[in-house]
């Protein structure tokens, strides 16, 4: 038997290789100095789209717009568009792209790589990077709290644009008008600030700014800072208004399967590193978003280095690190799109309700839905797709096998549960970097393991919501265990290190949201109180971890129980340890008492159960 | 033979009446309460999409965006976008719209009428019009011209929003950070103001403005006005910033045939009235671009009344009234590519230029084109197009069955010329708006007839240019006779109120551009002395004309002649009368004296031959 199956994979691996044709991209003539992006579509269609290598021999390689492969393209928690393609994987089989250690240079706004309605693709040894940051980043000079101004000098990789009395930028063609959405680094951390959301221009105080020049690159900035403008020595990121500063994601995979990214550099996006939607077995080895040494740039990509909407069969993401991104590390997850009439027996319209979702391929006949409650998130009955016909960008109308559930009303959501992948997220570094290190809201089997985390927001969350992001759903089997938190949370706002927070109108005490979470021999490295808050959970597993306070920053919501479980069921609390200046404290509310289990010799904790 | 005839059109009249189905909406639940967009989808599928004639009840109905068929879709000489449909005439055959009378409201950014793909339309009896307008009027309360601003009462049916020290608007939940492109109104003539380009703030102007509030909707507006701000008492419009200001025409019809617009007042646009290309037989009657009465609004359609790129077989445009558009009463042309790049003996790439025509289906195969001389606009040779693939919305590839010819090269241009119209214009009206009356570039047999024309620039303009616009093409047969012009080119900028403006780099003395335009029983009512201005043309007539000066304005351009030829080719000027306070200057260059007749008897006028 074993043997057989040696010869078996022997077989399908020598068929693969020896059909894929080598495509030497010299003698295409790839040279430093040219627009490569013809030459890749020249490429392609000499190996008709399937069964090829382009290896690139190893160099600096520059792309631009103009005779790119171009569509309107939807791409999911981005802004849609028309877009440019410098590798246009459409419609592929089997193609690898071997950059030979290059560097690839994009120009202006497009999208580096497409793969769509394709199988068997892998990228490997190469970077992305822009010549332009689609950033604004600039020091502050000076600092006064009480007039509200700071005084910056611009780094001058970004070009100004001052209109009025206001300072925008152009960056990659694009004009940006405002400042827009900002964060504060530090260049002594080389990390988000800390308490830096303090320091924010949020929602419109980005676009009332009330600017002044003041010669040469620098500027002073009178607005309504979040409290106060960030002190002398910390560096603003400015990356233009909401709606035009998610254009150009380094990589998009989607309707595809069999995804290999490996040993890949992406040093900068406008928007986010790899963002995948409806594909199907993804293997990230060795994939990092990370700054280029050198360059003084202080941000990576500008939105997560890598998001996952509904994919599907395995998903393994190791050996990458994530670092100086403008969002999380991981997103996760599935979609609920939200009911708006109940046409017939067998039929409703439905939609996406966030603009970043506007286009999506929801489902397709034959995918299994689930019902969901808009006031619990809890399932009503699950579903077969018969047909779903998009309307516009924001409404569908889906038909199903089954009569629908009797109690099904407008406002109630479905979620596509055939598209959940289960999840290998392993030897990863995540540091640095605006939000949370993952987000983990999918069913299937979860392991999150040997990692190091330290995000500015919470590291491990998991929500699912029906009025924000809409993004579902209930974890039912995760693993996160042998991961090092060091300081996390550090960036202002309320949060723990691992926060389970379904954002469900009404809980019901006994039928908890998320299910069997277990957190073991982790070591948690921070400087403040919360560690894990959960709720609705049923089978929370917390042991075999070590906690040690860092003293590295003032505590921040010094108030926040070390552990909170609220509406939780058969919740374990076993061997875990503390070292700080005070017992630690746990809080378990009176509904989770009832089934808990808790070890009370755990080493430095006291126990607060209502 | 008659006999024969008549019985044949009896015959296809009384098939197509009684094979349309009449669909009554008010069966379909259409009341003045609700959003009929859904409601009219409902009866196209009902109709499946042919055969049917939808009848409104006559009334005033609402259609709003959420509930419209959306796609991106692009639209010649608009702004290319997703866009949402109220009435998406897609792939129809043999349908009417039956307004009886009504108003049709329409709410937020869409395209009232998508006809594509589709033979045998017809839209009749009914109104178009926003709830919001797409621009910003306000009225001059008072003006400095030392310190450069006006003080304006911002009329209160746009919403104003000020930001930093610029006001700009929202409307149709579109937020425009600037005033933009801007014109001036004068309320005594309810014309565009005289010498109204001496107010405005072109260009980057109209982002740098440094704006005050004075209280209620009053702001003082500092800028650098093109020579002085408006007078109190004039009105400006501003419809916003270039590339976000031609997003809703209000009838789009593309790649379809036989189509039929009759009685229609087309009160309002956020673009163009009728935008067509690519579609064949196309009957205007009684379709009225104008203000609606105690609207208190200065502008109907914020661009052209009525646009025509690439159509064929007969267009027809009778009893129309087209008033206080931002742009042209009607455009007539065909579209120049420029070719980029030689592929092979039969293939080249080309590509659109003008950022308004990307995406734009030039071409399909077997269609004839000429190949045209980048510095001389003249023709090369022909060719039948084999194969036309868009590589992205501004390139595409173009083989042909012919080989190229040997003299072709880079930057030389393609011209369709199987998409050209003959044209009828007759018996309309076109006064007070901005930009010219007409504008005809097309090779077909063209009749211009018992028309008035009053515009701010020139009446009735040909040109065909490979450097901005890029619309094709040379003239070969146009008739204009029985027009009165009132008051013309009054606006502050140079033309002629007939002006033959070829813009080739280079002209072929012994090989004009234009053909055979016959100008005859006009009479010319205007202030300003320049009537004819012809460069480049073979053939012109202009005879039996009368020329009255009206005395409304002062002179704009006193120094130049009331007729002139440069580069003419056997031009006859022939009993044409004058009546002014001067002489009327005649002035004919070298090259088009030798081949001139001209009837020396002329009343009114000196001729002055180089």
């Amino acid at each position: 038997m074993r043997k057989v199956t040696i010869w078996f994979i022997l077989f399908v691996w020598t068929s693969t290789v020896f059909a894929q044709k080598r495509i030497l991209m010299e003698n295409l003539g790839v040279s430093q100095d040219k627009d490569i992006t013809p030459i890749v579509l020249e490429a392609l269609q000499q190996a008709d789209f399937k069964d090829a290598i382009l290896v690139f021999p190893k160099g600096t390689y520059h792309f631009y717009p103009e005779k790119a492969i171009g569509k309107y393209h939807a791409v999911t928690n981005h802004d849609n568009s028309y877009k440019y393609f410098a590798f246009p994987l459409i419609g592929c089989t089997n193609i690898e792209i071997d950059g030979g250690g290059s560097d690839f240079i994009f120009h202006g706004v497009m999208t580096p790589f497409l793969v769509e309605n394709s199988m068997g693709i892998k990228l490997k040894n190469f970077s992305i990077d822009w010549k332009e940051p689609f950033y604004l980043q600039a020091e502050v000079l000076e600092s006064n709290a009480l007039e509200q101004y700071v005084d910056i000098a611009v780094n001058p990789m970004t070009k100004t644009e001052f209109e009025g009395n206001r300072l925008g930028f152009v960056t990659n063609g694009l004009s940006l008008p405002f400042l827009g959405e900002s964060m504060v680094f530090d260049p002594k951390t080389n990390a988000v600030a800390y308490n830096a959301q303090s320091y924010l221009l949020n929602g419109v105080a980005s676009r009332k700014t009330f600017d002044q020049s003041l010669g040469g690159n620098n500027y002073r900035i009178k607005a309504r800072f979040a409290k106060t403008p960030a002190p002398a020595g910390l560096i603003y990121i400015f990356k233009g208004p909401n709606r035009s500063n998610r254009l150009a994601p380094a990589i998009h995979l989607t309707n595809s399967s069999n995804l290999h990214l490996d040993k890949l550099n992406i040093y900068h996006a406008g928007g986010m590193g790899v963002i995948a939607e409806k594909s199907e077995n993804i293997h990230l080895n060795e994939v990092n978003v990370k700054l280029r040494e050198g360059s003084g740039r202080m941000v990576s990509t500008t939105a997560d280095a890598t998001h996952f909407c509904n994919c599907k069969g395995e998903l393994v993401i190791e050996n990458c690190l994530f670092e100086n991104m403008l969002d999380d590390a991981s997103n996760i997850h599935g979609t609920y799109v939200k009911i708006s009439e109940l046409v017939d027996k067998h039929t409703i319209r439905a939609g996406v309700n966030h603009i970043q979702q506007f286009d999506y391929n929801f489902a397709s006949s034959g995918d299994k839905v689930e019902f969901i409650t808009n006031e619990t998130l809890l399932p009503i009955a699950p579903a077969t797709v018969k047909s779903f016909k998009k309307i516009n960008d924001h409404l569908f109308e889906l038909s199903f096998v089954e009569e629908l559930p009797a109690t099904l009303k407008v406002n109630d959501a479905v979620d596509n549960v055939t598209w959940y992948p289960t999840t290998i997220f392993r030897n990863n570094v995540v540091r640095n970097n605006r939000a949370r290190s993952i987000l983990i809201s999918i069913r299937n089997k979860t392991v999150i393991e040997n990692n190091t985390f330290s995000s500015m927001m919470t590291s491990i969350l998991f929500e699912g919501d029906l009025n924000h992001w809409y993004e579902s759903g209930a974890v039912d089997d995760v693993l996160i265990r042998n991961n090092i938190f060091y300081d996390c949370v550090y960036g202002g706002g309320k949060g723990s290190v691992i926060w389970i927070n379904p954002r469900m109108k009404q809980t019901l005490k006994d039928q908890p949201y998320e299910k069997n979470i277990v957190i073991e021999d982790n070591e948690f490295r921070t400087f403040d109180n919360s560690i894990l808050s959960a709720l609705s959970v049923d089978g929370l597993i917390f042991r075999n971890n070590k906690i040690i306070e860092s003293g590295t920053y003032p505590k921040l919501w010094p108030g926040l129980p070390v552990i909170e479980v609220r509406d939780g069921l058969n919740t374990l609390i076993q061997n875990n340890s503390f070292e700080g200046k005070e017992k630690a404290r746990i809080v378990i509310d009176e509904n989770s008492s009832r089934s808990l289990k808790i070890d009370k010799k755990q080493k430095g904790f006291v126990i607060d159960k209502k």
